[in-house]
């Protein structure tokens, strides 16, 4: 037995690389293979005899020699050695060999087991036949888009190519002053101006919360959020690595007394809240519990990240919600809430184009990162916006859709009280966009939904909008009146009292059966 | 001495956390002083005291007060203990308190000092007077604005609100289709045609490398670069925390006879590279050297990261660059090149649209980090993207493009020869957007930028487009042919030359001390 191995041929090996010696040993033989230094029929080094050369246990060799034959390129021949195999094989070897392995070379990376579930959802959603409440959109009977054409032909005759060139990083000019005279109109008081320098333009407010998490969470650090709580939120701080602690929430919002204990045991390094119509139970924190958060938040020195997308879409004079925390704060001279919002929930969800206000030390760090992942915010989108709220047309479009979302609000309430009355109990939320009901029966909503696809009416299960390990929200389900006809939300609820009717058979398939057919996935929330 | 210090309180030590005991202890002591449990004129406990009933040391109790005095909560008193402060300073305090010390709780982050360098020369750039040949931008002259507005409008009359909507985060269907349908009629042979299932839609290229990183780098791994490279790429490998090798480049491109050895010693986890019209050096990596790329690759099982934003902008009918490495893998039945490419530089700046091509794992892992990030790239770019592209309107653009930017690059080059001929060498690039130019002197970029500066032109200095830890580059710098009609190069060229006849002076303030302003920042690269 002759090992026709060439030695000193280029095997040589690292001690200080995180890459284990037989992995080392498999790789160089794998390219001299590759390369037709060890051609078919060779036998490899006895692996005593290479293990002796190199300096390395006879198992590292075993090992190596073990992965390569795995792999096949090489076979174990009994009493004579390890030999490389025959050239027939060659073409299907060279295939394996270019083919890298790319889920070993890819990081691991959290997705969620609800994740896989709402890509399921979004598949069924994207059914013609299906009647979808599940996204967190807009009616599209009233999105502005000939105001928009009729801007973006204006700024382009206007402007020429200037509007189409590079805007900075930290957002249009013009829009941050109309962003920053916003948000300080809302001080109560008008005790503080925020100056444009401390806003930043977003690609939608999504943006902000995946910054605002790599500017502050480390793995394993801790974040509050109420639960249930906006998916979005959750997915990103899961692929932060931080935990999550959820904090129940009743009619006054977050349940704030909770708090207390958490922060004093837990440490969190944030608290993430809707305070206003929150998604998706639509509650309002009180002006009492957002002072009571904003007193624990200054004790305990924890930034609140503030969402607020639905903010202005109260249904009634006298709901106006509270002051956002952003705003009180300011007006007591802190700088510890990092306000979002969006425009993608007034207008349209191709907005994309959000906004952060906040201390000038969080919008440094949070402009350093957008940089590297998009340079900046459409600046097209960014002017047209600047114009759409400078010249009013925004206000006027928030106060036509909130005589709009009341209707539909009410259309769909009147409805689930017809058709699923004995079925569901709903909230009253005051504004924002959705219902928030409660399964009456205990069946979990995502069992709801399964069977709801074959009655052709979806909505996101509560359980897919909940803290991990908290199971309190699986028996609701999130219905969206906002983003539809009366008629067509009527009709969606009349399939759910349907189904809810429908005596609940036994588990018939696992949550992932789901009509998922690799078409295009639309977002969700 | 009597310390009215309530025992038992709310003083609670959690030893498992990562916040140091003496933080824990001054942290509650803080809320209770904020709180109004501790107020004015009250004495804490003395430290050997606490640290007894606290069980902990007596300099941790020491440390804990110390820092309350810091923050000016509490005052030693000689002989009679720690006191809290007086009411007439309770205002001050309560500001304190309400003031979050952001640049504690934010993580630590890589900028480096070239980054702020440049963010010196963006500064420098916005003042009017200034010819800035540094920007990577096309010329403002030839943007179809006037394309892109009428699409913009024929979209909208058309689709409505449809095409405001949501697009899927992987992209809009119609436009992954045209892509895919170039990157397939560019392998060679046309043995593989790419599903629009293996792109991704960006927003920009840049990106695209945001999302690879993150889906492969750890800290302190290794990232494979030329040296020089382009800067937002090199920006993002370092905010992941990896390390960078630069490979040197030639008139072949990168030096890939120096590759091997780099990948046989160091194990990298990817090779970055931009082969065609390379930024900044303009040179093009060989169809030989490509090949050999590509074996190393896949001997080493490394993945390449190709960016190719300039493929398209040859100068010569025979100067048609070799097959993208992405083509080029495919023809041999690889999948291991990550293809990345923009209309940024094709179109304009604001055209915040680029896109991937690669395996269906990277596609999947992108693509899930992107919902985090925008969920997806503006929908209306989009939908015009692919009509100007079914329509042939890019090919003709382009077309029209490399005419142009080959009389630009002419004007240029003849400028350097006639005003800079002593003292810079130029590069003869066949396409692209860059002169990439020695300073004869030895001079550094940067010490001639500040000189240029008092002359109002701008580059980029090579310093700045260097791997760190590597200097080869510095006395280079990047000029941007592509930006500016002839005889605005030329008046550019012409202030260059007059500041290089000025007899180099000693450095008189540190790079630093360029005109930052604080004014709004422009992307560079």
């Amino acid at each position: 037995m002759v090992s026709n191995f060439a030695l000193g041929s280029g095997l040589a090996l690292d001690r200080a690389s995180r890459i284990p010696l037989y992995q080392q040993i498999s790789d160089q033989l794998r390219r001299q293979i590759a390369q037709g230094f060890l051609s078919d029929g060779h036998f490899l080094p006895p692996e005593r005899a290479l293990a002796t050369m190199l300096g390395v246990n006879r198992s590292t060799v075993v090992n190596a020699y073990g992965e390569l034959a795995a792999q096949g390129l090489v076979e174990p021949r009994v009493g004579r050695g390890t030999q490389v195999r025959r050239p027939s094989e060659a073409s299907e070897l060279e295939a394996n060999l270019r083919a890298l392995p790319w889920p070993e070379l890819l990081l691991p990376y959290a997705e969620s087991v609800s994740s896989r579930v709402l890509r399921d959802i979004v598949a069924l959603c994207s059914r013609p036949d299906i009647i979808s409440l599940a996204a967190g959109i807009p009616n599209p009977d009233f999105y502005p888009h000939p105001d928009f054409s009729t801007l973006f032909q204006e700024i382009l005759t206007e402007q020429g190519g200037h509007a189409l060139e590079h805007c900075p990083p930290e957002g249009h000019h013009p829009l941050r002053e109309v962003l920053a005279a916003r948000i300080s109109a809302s001080v109560p008081g008008h005790v503080k101006v925020v100056p444009p320098e401390e806003t930043l333009v977003l690609s939608g407010s999504q943006q902000g919360i995946y910054l605002v998490a790599g500017a502050l969470l480390g793995p394993a650090d801790l974040v509050i959020t109420e639960n249930p709580t906006f998916l979005g939120a959750l997915s990103v701080f899961r692929a932060f690595g931080a935990r999550i602690v959820g904090v129940p929430v009743d009619e006054q919002g977050m349940r704030v007394d909770l708090l207390e204990e958490i922060m004093e045991r837990r440490r969190p390094r944030l608290i993430y809240t809707v305070p206003t119509f929150q998604n998706p139970s639509g509650v309002t924190l009180s002006l009492t519990r957002r002072k009571q958060l904003l007193a624990l938040a200054r004790a305990y020195r924890v930034p609140v990240l503030e969402d607020d997308p639905y903010s202005d879409m109260y249904f009634r004079p006298e709901a106006v919600p509270p002051p956002s925390l952003k705003a009180l704060d300011m007006a007591e001279g802190g700088n510890q809430v990092i306000y979002l919002s969006s425009f993608s929930k007034m207008l349209f969800p191709g907005m994309r184009v959000g906004w952060m206000a906040a201390s000038p030390a969080v919008i440094e760090r949070a402009l350093a990162a957008k940089q590297l992942i998009d340079i900046h915010t459409t600046s097209l989108y960014q002017w047209a916006m600047a114009r759409y709220i400078q010249r009013g047309l925004l206000d006027k479009h928030n106060a036509a859709m909130r005589v709009q979302y009341r209707i539909q609000r009410d259309a769909m309430a009147a409805a689930l009280t017809h058709y699923c009355g004995d079925t569901l109990e709903q909230n009253q939320p005051n504004g924002g966009f959705y219902l928030w009901c409660r399964i009456k029966s205990g069946e979990s909503g995502l069992a709801l939904l399964e069977r709801a696809a074959r009655y052709n009416v979806a909505f996101v299960p509560g359980g897919g909008l909940s803290v991990p390990g908290m199971s309190e929200c699986e028996p609701y389900i999130r219905l969206n009146f906002a983003c539809a006809r009366p008629e067509v939300l009527e009709e969606g609820i009349k399939r759910l009292g349907a189904v809810l009717k429908v005596k609940k058979p036994r588990p018939a398939r696992p949550p992932t059966a789901l009509t998922h057919s690799g078409q295009d996935l639309k977002p969700l929330v």
